[in-house]
């Protein structure tokens, strides 16, 4: 099963290398951060900001550009593991009723699902949420 | 008509936000600038020094792992314009027989090029190369 997110904040240091963003389910409360890279920070903050697009395509836009070239549509983005820390997510796209689901860094993938207006779905497995966001003094 | 060139020269500044890269003809002496982003640059020079992969996809990783899962291959990189001192580039992939000419900066571009081993073939066209080598003293 998994979960609809938002992206609530991006919080950027520019003092460090790692930044930080927030998920936060969209029908509830539980909220997990990742910590991503500056440059995926960056992309994804011009894209919140909705700060004018450059005359030429930017990273994340030829991610969608050669998508689109080949006749898919990017659908969502699922964060589907988190092993030794580290999340693991998909970038699921559809083409001619097929389903290609592709291996990404979250950052990246939240970057491209921020190039759309509305921006793209984005899914966490329940499994990974109760894994990010544990309860104090569960039984 | 295009020209085949290498990439010669990697230059990173941390306190700078403009990179530079030299393009150097296969077969000649010309060669010239392009100024890039810090992402990009780290991102290419990753590569060429053959750094370990990491165990999940780089951003440039990506634009890969689309096109091939999508069944294209990406055979090379085309900087194919100069305009007001940016220059424009296309990535071309390769589908059943078909050509997709991708807008893309010459920095992504060149990135996605050097994620491969060998690295794809990078072309400048002649115009372009004649624009961006001017001859001293030219009568």
């Amino acid at each position: 099963m998994t979960v609809p997110m938002q992206l609530a904040r991006i919080i950027i240091s520019e003092i460090s290398d790692n930044q930080v963003i927030y998920l936060k389910e969209v029908d509830g409360e539980r909220q997990f951060p990742i910590v991503i890279g500056i440059c995926e920070a960056k992309s994804i903050d011009r894209r919140v900001k909705d700060e004018a697009r450059p005359p030429r395509p930017l990273t994340h836009d030829l991610v969608v550009s050669i998508a689109e070239s080949l006749g898919a549509e990017i659908d969502s983005v699922i964060i589907s593991d988190l092993r030794d820390q580290t999340y693991f997510a998909q970038l699921r796209l559809r083409k001619d009723g097929e389903v290609f689901d592709i291996d990404s860094r979250p950052s990246d993938a939240i970057a491209v699902a921020v190039t759309f207006q509305p921006f793209l779905p984005i899914y966490v497995s329940e499994e990974v949420l109760e894994q990010a966001t544990p309860k104090d003094g569960a039984a």
